[in-house]
């Protein structure tokens, strides 16, 4: 269960006073607030706040531009243009604070995203609770034999019941010695500070995320893609469907540019004129490594 | 009169549609929603949205501390233990966004605080309207004697109305060939990018600047202080205004730690020690520099 | 002449003061540094300093990547395979400090970009030297009538210097007016504070700018673009060509996929695909608004 | 041994090939170059590379303020002045680039700190290797009783015996089942990605980090703390030593107003004032609170 008692009953109690406001309202994320989606095994993402909606970005965006945008452009088209030329200020203008809980190697690859602010549970006051992050079967994965940074087909019978078997005895023990160290039962406990060193990389930890939209679009681009790791891909997935329900046009837009969109370099571009041409272009012929082409014909669909 | 007709229009509008949240709501910060607060000739300040509150501050430095910092202290007490100890992440989990109006000149000095988002108008892809600030006589100053980077007593007599008549033609005629430029009246007309730069600092522009509290109490740390220029100060000043009514709680602590605290060195803080064990020190024999002296004196009152 | 004899005397000799060093050196970056590179009518970008080279990309993504990366590809390999997977970070391991003379309607742009670190020439505190930005005739031109954001063809004949006129008579009227308001001969003299704000934007200013290599490259892709002001244009030319110089790998990949490459919508990519099945897709079945498609027959050279 | 045999033959190679520069040199920091300062029992902190010294950031103060600085000033008494009052972008012109190999706990702190770029070794891509921080027995400290985020004394006897042993007996535990899980001889082999998860907070990683002066000194102030862990605290302390050669007037004034010095609140201001007015404060006659009084009455040294 992702959530204590005691959290959840604090937010259905939030959630049950609905308060009258003057500020701009999105629908399609209200009905987010205080609902906790559930990521992997213990974990969690919860809407906490929100600021705008997909009329504030083009709000900001006709602060810039002045009167001339507002007659010719509707605001999905508007949205879609600024999307386009890589216009982010306007984006920066929404807002969302996250309340999110994840295994600790999950946290240190999402915290090197650096523009977001960041409240985290710390171990160095508190005591962690007991909930590590064990893989379902069909995600306990081998080496990935092409790619150094991926993972191949999932490990199946003994070997991935051994995995298994040490992912939860290691964590078990880990989390026993850590209560050990730190009991004062007629002893004088070890520091916290100290005792959390003893727990692995696949205990749970939360913390509030706070980050502006054109930076969540960033982190979402780099981390619903398929070279991501699965257990941090789970999570901006699940963002990717906030997003969507708070802002429809921006996420359309991003769809459409971003996670479906490729960027071709000159020398792609020049491939794609001399094929629209008639001629074979090859790797060979190409000008790209062998990598670059093997990209570049993805992009295609060839 | 700082806003056109269409825009207070559109705010009234938004004003009379107050719409259901479950989101936290600063009832004091609604009473600023759709209201510009005037400042200098034709600035303003509007409080175009925000999110947060006092207790959203103590909800996020509560995740980091988990359950002990619940029982033990009050929101307000926890709110000073943060700012006294430069927790600043806590402060970070609430948001503000302004609709700001502001000569260029003031504009120029605001932008050197780079962590905000921001959306100018643009005087490239617009046409700026003709207003100019010019003070009002009782802020037509001497250049200070003992400071390079201040002003002292104000002009009088012809001196002042000299100034003022300067800046008032230099305005006037900026903008007429600024126009004259532009016309397409049987002409091509100047592109506005290039007409602009005909226009001088004390034009006003506008712009959303949105900011999180920490970095909006260390922009009002600096500007609102005595040695900030006018023209900025009295921004910041209406700024503390709203804050004030936004998160009381953080403003008291903020107005005790920060503007009304000082910094002392270790120093400074061996002249006090020194001056409580009853020695009479002197500059001389204080170790510190002139001006070092007279800033320690000011922030002990003598 | 951009920079004044003083600062040319204290150039030249520091330039005759080669020192021994243990860090990494870049030999096509040392040519650069303490030779102003004339931009404009009076500005200029000089390198004041710099850090690391192609080579100090590859040690920092190496430390990521471990001893893998070393065997399987050379320098300039890894640099273009970072480049294309927007792996920034390595690129933010290289920092470079330069010297700007630039109008301060240039300025105003450039500091939209806030990843970097500003010394500004303060007007409030120092006296701003008669200097304005004064377009070349054939840069005097109209606006344009399918961007807003744009200018069209230059002026001619009377049209062109009836600007001309202008804002050289504005510009040196301004200038003898603050002279005369900030003048202290028998009287008190305006504070420097407030004289500033009648000068125009085509007066230049001066700064230190210190960014980061990738933060550099973001930058100089947005503002060396055809769609940029001709002025700001022309710096980021200037500094394309010193970064050449730096880090010739990683200038040609950001050449390749930035400068030259495009960035396709999954509609794109669609179209993209029917076309080299044969189909003859129009704007109206592609699926694209007019100017999306424009764009995108502009990236296949149609 | 902290750097491996072949890091350490690529150090030596370079360190005796000093080249030459018209950079500015700062002789201090030369001789930190490419020796490895050990830090904990398996960490370090070393310099790759520096921009700057004490003297580039009076030459950007210089820029901001013109010809007046020059005169008035000697360089120490500027940078006295700029950290005095908060003039923090002189001191951003100054850049520093360090290699650490750290725990993994520190590093989760370290990391909080955003305004620094980040390259840090990848589990997700390499093998990690078989090293872990053991406290030394002295640093083996139980829980403070007045501080929930401390230490109080040293474990002893049986009890510090018990918690070493734990420690590296989970550490080697850990490691053994990281390799069996990731090693493919007959096996497909767990991902790296995966297999990383089982590792305990306190192996080593590495990272090359880079940061402007001004931030490292804002880092240094709340690391070298002695309210910072003791396990950050050494690497701040290892590094303090190295600004110390690098910019030795900018550390002394830092020295002095930060590290040494405190804020003191409107309300301890004005408790010094009455006590030097010869009257007996007391905490109940303070205003402050008990802890606040505590923290005053250490500044004051009573």
């Amino acid at each position: 269960m992702p959530l204590s008692p005691e959290q959840q009953a604090e937010i259905d109690e939030l959630r049950n006073q609905p308060q009258s406001t003057l500020r701009v309202v999105s629908p399609g994320m209200e009905k987010h607030l205080y609902s906790a989606h559930q990521v992997l095994d213990h974990g969690f993402v919860r809407v906490v706040d929100y600021m705008g909606d997909d009329n504030a970005i083009c709000q900001a965006a006709r602060v810039s531009y002045g009167k001339g945008t507002k007659s010719v452009q509707n605001d999905e088209g508007l949205i879609r243009y600024l999307m386009r030329h890589w216009h982010s200020t306007p984006f920066e203008m929404c807002e969302i604070k996250l309340h999110v809980k994840l295994p600790v190697f999950v946290a240190r690859q999402w915290i090197r995203h650096r523009t977001a602010n960041v409240n985290e549970y710390s171990a160095r006051y508190s005591i962690l609770d007991r909930e590590f992050y064990i893989p379902a079967p069909e995600h306990v994965a081998a080496q990935s034999v092409i790619n150094n940074q991926g993972r191949g087909e999932a490990l199946t019978g003994d070997e991935a019941a051994r995995v298994l078997d040490i992912l939860k005895s290691d964590s078990a023990r880990s989390y026993d010695h850590y209560e050990e160290m730190i009991n004062q039962d007629g002893k004088q406990g070890l520091a916290r500070e100290l005792a959390r060193m003893n727990l692995p990389a696949n205990i749970y930890t939360q913390w509030y995320w706070k980050v502006d939209l054109h930076n969540l679009l960033h982190f979402l681009r780099l981390r619903a893609d398929a070279h991501a790791q699965y257990e941090i891909r789970v999570y901006a997935e699940a963002m990717c469907k906030i997003v969507a329900d708070w802002v429809p046009f921006a996420y359309a837009a991003f769809e459409d540019y971003r996670l479906g969109g490729a960027s071709l370099s000159a020398t792609a571009l020049g491939c794609v004129r001399r094929m629209l041409d008639g001629e074979d272009v090859t790797q060979e012929s190409s000008g790209m490594s062998k990598g670059e082409w093997r990209e570049f014909m993805a992009a295609l669909g060839r």
